[in-house]
C-alpha cells in the first residue's frame, strides 16, 4: 500500500526557497505571482495493513520537524 | 487564486533523499517500508484568471527539470 506525506513550513516561518522561486518567476516575466511556499512530498511504499497512526509516528519522529513544519497524511 | 505543483523524480532516476529516508525509518524500527521517493510541492499564490497553461509554462521553464522530473498541476 502507498502513503503520501506532505510537509510544509508553518505559516510565519520564513521560506527562502519559496522566496527564491517567486523572485525567479518575476525575472522570467511571469506577472501576478504573490507568495510562493515550497514543501516536500514523500511517497512511501508500505506493507499491507500499515495504519495511519504508524505513518503519523514516522512523521513525528523523522519526516517532519514539527517545530517549524506541519504535515498531512494521505493513505491510499 | 492558488495553484499547487507537485514535482517528482521520474521512475528510474536515483533518489538518494528517498533512499536515506527509507534507511532511517528502518534504523528507527519501522518495518515493512519498501521504496521511498521524495519530491517537492510548490504552492503558488497567483493573480485571478491565471490559466493552467501559464502554470505549465512556469513548470517547464523553472519549477521542474523535465529531463529527470515529472510534474502535476492542481489548480484551485
Amino acid at each position: 500500500m502507498k502513503a503520501k506525506v506532505h510537509v510544509m513550513l508553518k505559516n510565519g516561518v520564513l521560506d527562502p526557497q519559496g522566496e527564491a522561486i517567486r523572485h525567479s518567476l518575476g525575472t522570467l516575466g511571469f506577472e501576478g505571482v504573490g507568495s510562493v511556499r515550497q514543501g516536500k512530498v514523500i511517497e512511501l511504499d508500505l506493507a499491507e495493513g500499515t495504519t495511519e497512526d504508524k505513518v503519523r509516528e514516522m512523521c513525528e519522529k523523522l519526516l517532519a520537524n514539527t517545530v517549524i513544519e506541519s504535515y498531512a497524511i494521505e493513505m491510499g
